[in-house]
């Protein structure tokens, strides 16, 4: 390359893509049909237009390669979007490799991730039908607040159901939501009867994304014209997520670069869904090769230790059955930090991706290393993480390592999902040594496996 | 004006400014000089180096108009800088305001504000010296996260004195620092003799920002090859923070505009003093008349109710006195959230600008109205603002309404120093009504200014 590349590299607004890119469309095969769990027959448009806004029902089956993106979400997008990509300098320095590190930065807005991305265009799609409140379920809290940011712009009124463990971790999360106008739940609540079953068994029950699901469908279903909306997992989600690889692919062709790596942390996909888009269309119409990367924690490792089965996307079995790579609805993860990667399944769109073999590579990482590298990272590189993200730093850290042992100067993109300030909890854990590394046995696994329907 | 503005006005790398800007150059008085608390004759360089580094004690006293910004500084700078300016589209419309309305932004960065700008020029002059470690206090916690940023970075081992009732406040500031390796003591501290004196009179002190200093500075100076570090008031301050207003001339430029108006809220007066500078320039030089505003809280009116006198600037009174608006060292502030801008002085350059008339005008702010402020900038800018940040919003807010009330399409910058992720506590006793507007009562304030040195 004849000139340095930039640290940031910026696209300015007037570049911001003006439509999604849909990776079905250019998929050899589609996931199987979601199947309805009261017939356990493939689902038709009706069924799943209750639950959410018809336009994302249609964006759910929809094999259209490109779909525009509604200038109101535009609008919204001018405001924190383009996001920034920048070659990780100090981190090269550090590890002294010869590749090339590039991350995609999400995390630089209030709601502190990519979700954003998604909520903008879900509630807007829901405003414009006329729908007069939502509900959601959150983990984390990223997806909660990114919905109530979005909620609050478009005045839908929210509830969100927010998993225990990271109600208790995260008080302020919660008070981002409250803020911007929300009614945050922890989960499993007593506003419902999947939450009043499962407290009626464990009183002390921490939650997990596929309960605060069930909890946040019942409500939607139950109070009028009101719709659900999910902030992982489906189609209509990683549509929207799209806007991260294209925006990567044109950032990276601006400085002549292409990966050979692309690299993300995986929970329910939609950060890797994003950020592959453009890179994996190259890939499925033979333009190029990239080799892909998902990260997941190794106390819930749906890829590489669960089984491509049809599952239920949520705890209380109301949700449509999806094919995905799945721990078992009734698989209960351990509570590590991560709370945005603690799902049992998985997209069906990349599990498919996975198994049919274009993304290429699936890797579990410990608790503890993932947090080792983030303060690496945050010294470094002048940004504190997110654990969900830091899975992504881990991996791209070992893919430097492994470059430099080969001594090949390969170009490694990963995606940094989100910013970590929300997970000083976390940090303090990790900072007095008391943080865990979680292990599962394969006890644990069979038995989460053991919950899966027989179909 | 041809093309549409866009949201965010974006400054590329290579267009990052080479050099800080010193107003003092082109004042036509200097502020007073400082005095030697021991002597109360005006300090010499050899008072100031055993506190700070040699080259800061330099720039605190140059007339130099330009001085280069170090190459290592530029390194770091090119990790977050420069920041966006921003066009507040949806502000303007919602206030129906015929202004147009800018914001720079200066919290998309993990320590949360623009404090980061000198931080990593102040450590970068203590590592080149040799120094061995630092010290600084800290009130909101935004300055202590900078330099712990900063000094991980240029591996700088810190200690940090938080203003206890920020330390109790938000507990997860402390962790940032942590994480980034300083080491954080809540102050009053045992740490001190000034920490241990005011406990001993009043063990539930909550603190202040002049006993902090005050405790970090006896820190620095008994521990050896150690130097103190201030993240506001003083002129090596205000110089590296000048780097905001110069991105912000350059960026208003792009789009053919020039501020009517420049708000910047004031605690010590870094932001404001750095928001200013290239306009300050051009108002000192005769160029352009734009109106400044600083903007402080009711309950710690330095500019508005306070004298303009000789003052310690901690309460221990280790500093060198310094001519400026002061409520007196002995003025204890009471609780408000915007710790940042619980001070009981004021920069002598601000403070001298101001009684001559170029800073041209001061405003307090009451609590309550500045987070309706905020909260209203939160749902429809998209991003959480800081509360010392909100006192400038409430002012761009009333300015535009009076620009609508006189029919005015005058343009208006505000600087928006830092984002509110750490300010949730304060959210939530705004969102549950249980917020307080404090007001102060001549007897408080004629009690603050009594503790003035008679000089």
């Amino acid at each position: 390359m004849s000139k340095k590349v930039p640290n940031r590299i910026l696209l300015t607004e007037d570049r911001i893509p003006k439509q999604w890119y849909n990776v079905r469309a250019d998929m050899p095969e589609q996931h199987e049909p979601y199947l309805n769990p009261a017939t356990m027959k493939p689902v038709a448009l009706d069924d799943l237009t209750p639950i959410f806004a018809e336009e994302l029902c249609k964006q759910e089956v929809t094999l259209e390669r490109f779909i525009d993106i509604p200038e109101e979400v535009l609008d919204y997008y001018r405001m924190f979007r383009p996001s920034p990509m920048i070659r990780a300098y100090n981190l090269e320095r550090l590890l002294d490799t010869p590749a090339r590190i590039y991350y995609k930065y999400e995390g630089n807005n209030t709601s502190g991730s990519h979700k954003l991305n998604t909520a903008v265009a879900q509630v807007y799609y829901n405003k414009k039908q006329g729908i007069d409140s939502m509900t959601t379920e959150t983990g984390a809290g990223q997806w909660g607040t990114a919905l109530a940011m979005a909620c609050a712009y478009f005045e839908v009124p929210l509830q969100v159901f927010m998993v225990r463990i990271s109600y208790d971790q995260k008080p302020y999360r919660k008070e981002v939501m409250r803020t911007y106008g929300a009614t945050v739940y922890a989960s499993p609540s007593n506003k419902t009867d999947v939450g009043r079953a499962i407290l009626a068994k464990d009183p002390h029950n921490t939650g997990s994304l596929g309960t605060a699901i069930s909890e946040a469908i019942e409500t939607a279903l139950k109070t009028p014209n009101t719709r659900y909306s999910l902030g992982s997992v489906l189609n209509h989600v990683m549509l929207h997520q799209s806007i991260i690889g294209i925006e990567s692919k044109i950032q990276l062709e601006m400085v002549d670069e292409y990966p050979d790596y692309v690299i993300g942390c995986a929970g329910g996909g939609s950060n890797l869904g994003g950020l592959m888009s453009s890179f994996m269309q190259d890939k499925l119409t033979g333009k190029a090769n990239p080799h892909f990367i998902a990260v997941e924690p190794a106390a819930c490792p749906s890829f590489t230790r669960g089984g491509y089965a049809y599952d239920f996307c949520d705890v209380g079995h109301i949700t449509p059955l999806a094919k995905m790579y799945t721990l078992g609805s009734g698989f209960i993860p351990t509570s590590i930090h991560a709370g945005g990667l603690r799902y049992h399944g998985m997209s069906p769109t990349l599990s498919k991706l996975y198994h049919d073999g274009y993304l290429d590579e699936a890797r579990a990482v410990g608790q503890k290393e993932v947090f080792e590298a983030a303060v690496l990272f945050a010294k470094h590189e002048a940004i504190l993480p997110a654990p969900e993200s830091s899975h992504a730093i881990k991996a791209a850290i070992d893919v430097a390592l492994e470059c430099k042992e080969r001594g090949e100067a390969k170009t490694i993109l990963f995606g940094l999902t989100g910013n970590g300030t929300f997970d000083l909890a976390a940090y303090e854990s990790y900072n007095d040594g008391t943080m865990e590394s979680y292990a599962l046995s394969d006890e644990d696994i069979k038995k989460g496996l053991s919950t899966l329907p027989q179909i």
